[in-house]
């Protein structure tokens, strides 16, 4: 066989891999939406019931605002990206969740501070002195003004990420928090990263918000950036202010997911910007890092927590496997394949596409497990809880699917003859 | 061989088991202690290191309120209560840390409100919205007044008593809590057990106290007796003010090792005031139903979280295997072995004292594992954290040390004919 019909027919083996898991991922999106469809709507009172046992069952009919938010971004992603999903049941269901957010999720209105947990009927039961559910809130605001029309939507949004951002750079003292002369001026990795998903979820095909929100786009980059530490050798959760290490477990804490999905969040910024010594950074430190820093060579699976000094964590939790980190893994290294071509990470894609439907599936009832041992046995058999909701893994499923049909569309070209080996499809900009 | 030697013979036996793991208790305590005194103490700021390695290497200096004042007071209660612990170095400690509380706990003296975490010089990082480090901050000065006789250690104990009791029973405003209207208006069942055992705290050996005290440990009882639920088939840890049980995933929370613990509180607020019918109830809804429900019958050990209807808890460490509920089960099931003779006690004691030696000591470097998966491996190998300190195991070895002493030391009995089996050793009332 000639060398060159052996690379056209890698070649076409690699295109087969890709469409089988763009089928998977379709196939996987469906029946997840279905188990949303089925069980969480709540009919009476709008909104969503999230505390979902393993068949679906409700276990609790507390509503949780950023999983309210996020079920209804979903919804209205799904409706406006994808022809099968775009039919009124799923409209219909993220409007009632909408109207629930609107009339229920501001504890004391005209206030914007939102409610972390409200009964079934809306009225508060917690509220954390933290900006999250005020960003799901936004982020459900926009979608619902991209598919309705709406301007009651957006004007809500783009309130709201006002008030946001004036917690984060002008004054926290809104959101309740007591100033103890002890507490470090830190600044966890959410902040930013949540930040900058609004700014990239705002200025969507927007030039007015796009332009906007331009100049925080840039900082919200630059404030993540600065959690890689240890002179590259670590990104930590995190950091003073000024972008330096703190001390104690606090400073060494990490998260691999979410360095993984800041990395992802990056990774869209960086592209729209056309840095290509910045996406090659993001994706060395936050892609390749917390990879092989955190992937369990023992069992496979992302830890949950580790230490950076590789002492044991305080949180009980830190070696379980959890959904989100896994799902946020996929998304994070196809769009690094679809930037860069580097087939590293289409083999990392499918390695943990592969860990993670074949532990995390319920072919049984549906949706996702949530929480395995380190072991990779199911712990809790929940499908959804306070944290976990319509949101991880479909936009998981539906990113992928999107990714994976943008590759297959590629023209199949000549292989590079400077890669380190020739990447079955080829390095594209600007993948999404 | 004759019946009545027979019996003899198993008496000796019994005592002989009763004697090995006395001594099994004294020669850990010394060993835990020694594990305290030699990594925890500051000798810069006074107060105690608790974030403690396997080896008891600091890996953290902050400075948890509540450990600090459970160290203070384990110190003192073994200062006072065993010759060989009535040494200087122990009293100094203690000292040095009843000094860093009185400077440093509170957050706005002369407020009261004191932190829940502090730097290692004293400055607070956060605070929690509920009444335990005032509690524990009680239980340090009163046992530092008790060593010492400096009044001004119990002025501190008896005005913070006071602002407890009003914040529990009268007006709970300055705790800082929001009103939010859909907020429950739940008792956990830690409220009412922390107070009582306060109440006996205060009122040992101290007819005044005890006196003044008296009906709020009535009341205490009262309410935590509340938590009997479902026609005296589970204790639930969250009711309704009034007794009665709450919707959802709160209402149905189970914590055995709570159970367990708020029984021996029990037990010996109703040894103290002679309720034999109440005792029995006690023993069989906080000893033997928490155990019979919470025992894993697969791997042994106590289950950290449950629900009351079987359904999976959202707590991602529900099957978690923590080395407090052990403490508390020996604690109980000797206490109620001591007060009722009845052998199941004793065997149940037994049982849980053999799982939690082999699983939760560590031979090599001293003091306890916390944390072990369900399967009883080690998970987290810290022997301190921020919610574990100088304070369960020694005190569970201590109250143990003595009860079985003050067992061996009762008379040997003729065997009593309406006991379901004789009883190695006989019931005695007030055994501590």
């Amino acid at each position: 066989m000639s060398g060159g019909l052996q690379v056209r027919q890698d070649m076409e083996k690699e295109r087969e891999t890709l469409r089988t898991w763009k089928q998977r991922m379709g196939q996987e999106l469906d029946r997840v939406l279905a188990f949303w469809t089925e069980h969480s709507h709540d009919q009476e009172h709008g909104g969503f019931f999230t505390c979902l046992g393993r068949d679906g069952r409700v276990y609790d009919d507390l509503k949780y605002v950023w999983l309210q938010g996020r079920q209804v971004w979903m919804y209205c992603h799904l409706y406006r990206k994808f022809e099968r999903f775009h039919h009124s049941e799923l409209l219909d269901a993220a409007k009632a969740g909408g109207e629930f957010l609107l009339r229920y999720a501001r504890v004391a209105p005209p206030g914007k501070k939102c409610a972390f947990v409200l009964t079934r009927d809306g009225r508060p039961v917690k509220v954390q002195r933290t900006i999250f559910s005020e960003c799901f809130y936004t982020m459900a605001m926009n979608e619902l003004w991209r598919v309705t029309g709406e301007v009651r939507y957006q004007s809500e949004a783009v309130e709201m990420m006002d008030q946001i951002v004036h917690w984060v750079r002008e004054d926290p003292s809104g959101l309740g928090r007591p100033q103890l002369a002890g507490a470090p001026a830190a600044e966890p990795m959410a902040v930013p990263m949540m930040l900058l998903n609004l700014v990239e979820q705002l200025g969507e095909a927007d030039a007015e918000l796009a332009g906007r929100y331009a100049e925080l786009g840039d900082w919200c980059a630059l404030r993540i950036l600065q959690h890689v530490q240890r002179d590259g050798q670590a990104v930590l959760e995190n950091v003073s202010e000024d972008g330096k290490e703190l001390s104690g477990c606090l400073g060494r804490h990490q998260n691999p997911g979410h360095a993984l999905e800041a990395g992802w969040f990056l990774l869209r910024h960086s592209i729209q910007k056309g840095d290509p010594k910045l996406r090659a950074h993001i994706i060395d430190k936050f892609l390749l890092l917390p990879f092989r820093s955190g992937w369990d060579p023992e069992h496979g699976g992302l830890f949950y927590f580790q230490d950076a000094d590789d002492l044991c964590p305080t949180q009980l939790e830190w070696a379980m496997k959890l959904w989100w980190p896994h799902s946020e893994a996929m998304i994070a290294f196809l769009m690094g394949y679809s930037d860069s071509g580097d087939p590293v990470l289409l083999h990392l894609f499918y390695q943990v596409a592969e860990y993670t439907f074949r532990q995390f599936r319920d072919p049984e009832y549906g949706e996702w497990f949530g929480y395995l041992n380190r072991e990779g046995k199911v712990a809790l058999t929940i499908k959804g809880g306070p944290f976990k909701g319509c949101f991880h893994v479909p936009r998981c499923l539906a990113m992928c699917e999107e990714m994976l049909g943008a590759l297959l569309n590629r023209p199949a070209p000549a292989p590079a003859p400077g890669a380190r080996s020739p990447p079955a499809v080829p390095a594209r900009r600007g993948a999404e």
